[in-house]
């Protein structure tokens, strides 16, 4: 694997991969302080394409003013050491100047998929998200893009914006991956203290509870919505920022008198000062009271 | 020249060309209702690659509600047989529904570059601009995109949006063509009346001494600014939008205690309901009086 920290590197490096291997680049842009879940995205990249590239940029971008930037966990020499034993063939690892040499003016907005759920928590995130990954494709030009559905969100608004702009990526969301009590894992379980990790793995119990209930034949949003949150509140270091019941991939509310083909229960709830994000994406036409 | 209308079949045709001849491709996104200054864009295409592009495309979403969207001089026939016989290899022709398939969700905006000027008179302009150009860039993936500096604010921001964006494209400003009375090239020049169109040059006349004006030693901007306005105001069918002079390429107004290399004097002109718009760089540092 080589590491490479500059964007005119990175660029010459995979023009040269690519003459020699004739094949399809792969690639995941990621904050690091990697868990299993980036693994299977490499997995799943490594099933796919010749050439595999990572990238590790925690975006400044991203972060709100009162946000965790500063303290976002980071550890990139155990990132490259999982990178690399993972099949990883180049590992992008540029500093905040060789990303943003120049104050920047362009701004990208996806509407609709971005202002509700985590869009309405954190203003501005997903606009940063928006630029720095379409900065990201413009570097690595991929073929693929890996991305995890614990952050369906920025799937979605990903995928609206390469369909609005036309970018030449394919998008493929990858299941998420969870700690065997069931909690997704995420970089900021680190930040939880043990009381907080042993409350936490209610996020999923809740949600897979909405998704037996949907199974025996509760499809109205509003009480899906309530099972969940009640669920959640049952966990005394729990503070829910949001729980909603959409149409998905949209992301846009529930239409009472369209049955849609699938619904996303999504959550945030803040342990302390952790804020954890989970969601399950719900098949109506798969429901057995639905057939 | 093959004459292409779907966005797939250009990105095939565009792949075969590129396997055969294994050389750059040079792009010009255009509005069509073509004049001797795209003409010149082609020639400056030719000269660099050996795969010419061109777009005709008039992209309702940089037209403003009350602007010319619907009466925009279109001629896509004379435009064609233009294009083949300057060599153009392939004409992109999409209609609204191919480029805009669904509602655009994702917006980009440039700011400060697009603020002044032409962005202050035509509100949203510039995003439009921008969002249609990066999904052209993104259909097209040129090596280089010829612009031409009658709209020198547009090759501002999209060179602005270029750089922030890391899009993998050279852009290549050239020159502004000129009719033999020195009126700016333009294909909104049909809509003047006879009239209008023989004191259209005034625009021209007074950039030019301005240009005479600061090689004689008139460095203050206010004072070319009002030379400008003044000379202008003589034709009696203009209506001035705006006059300005700032600095270039950064389009930001001009900072007392600092000489900038470039200046641009930049003038949008109302004659009865047509708007034109000309401009003059000037190189400070090769001004006599500056040496």
């Amino acid at each position: 694997m080589e590491t490479i920290r500059t964007i005119q590197g990175l660029r010459s490096k995979l023009a040269g991969l690519r003459r020699e291997r004739e094949t399809t680049v792969g690639f995941m842009p990621t904050l690091g302080y990697m868990h299993e879940g980036h693994l299977s995205l490499i997995r799943a990249a490594k099933a796919q394409d010749g050439i595999v590239v990572l990238s590790i940029f925690v975006n400044p971008l991203q972060f709100g003013p009162n946000e965790d930037f500063a303290k976002y966990p980071r550890d990139t020499a155990r990132d490259l050491k999982m990178a690399e034993e993972a099949g990883v063939d180049v590992a992008f690892v540029p500093d905040v100047e060789e990303m943003y040499p120049t104050p920047m003016r362009t701004k990208v907005s996806v509407s609709e998929v971005s202002e509700r759920l985590c869009g309405a928590s954190r203003p501005g995130h997903f606009d940063g998200v928006a630029a720095v990954v379409l900065k990201l494709f413009n570097i690595v030009q991929p073929d693929h893009a890996y991305f995890g559905l614990k952050d369906a969100q920025q799937v979605a608004v990903i995928e609206q914006m390469v369909h609005d702009l036309n970018v030449p990526v394919k998008i493929v969301p990858c299941p998420t991956l969870r700690e065997s009590d069931g909690l997704a894992m995420s970089s900021r379980n680190v930040y939880l203290s043990p009381e907080e990790r042993s409350q936490a793995p209610i996020l999923n119990r809740a949600l897979a509870e909405a998704e037996e209930a949907l199974q025996n034949g509760e499809v109205r949003p509003e009480q899906l919505r309530q099972l969940v949150a009640n669920r959640i509140s049952e966990a005394s270091l729990s503070d829910i920022d949001y729980v909603e019941v959409m149409q998905y991939p949209s992301l846009t509310p529930l239409d009472p008198q369209v049955t849609p083909k699938q619904l996303i229960v999504a959550v945030a709830v803040r342990f302390g000062k952790t804020r954890l994000i989970d969601n399950r994406i719900l098949d109506l036409e798969r429901m057995p009271s639905h057939v």
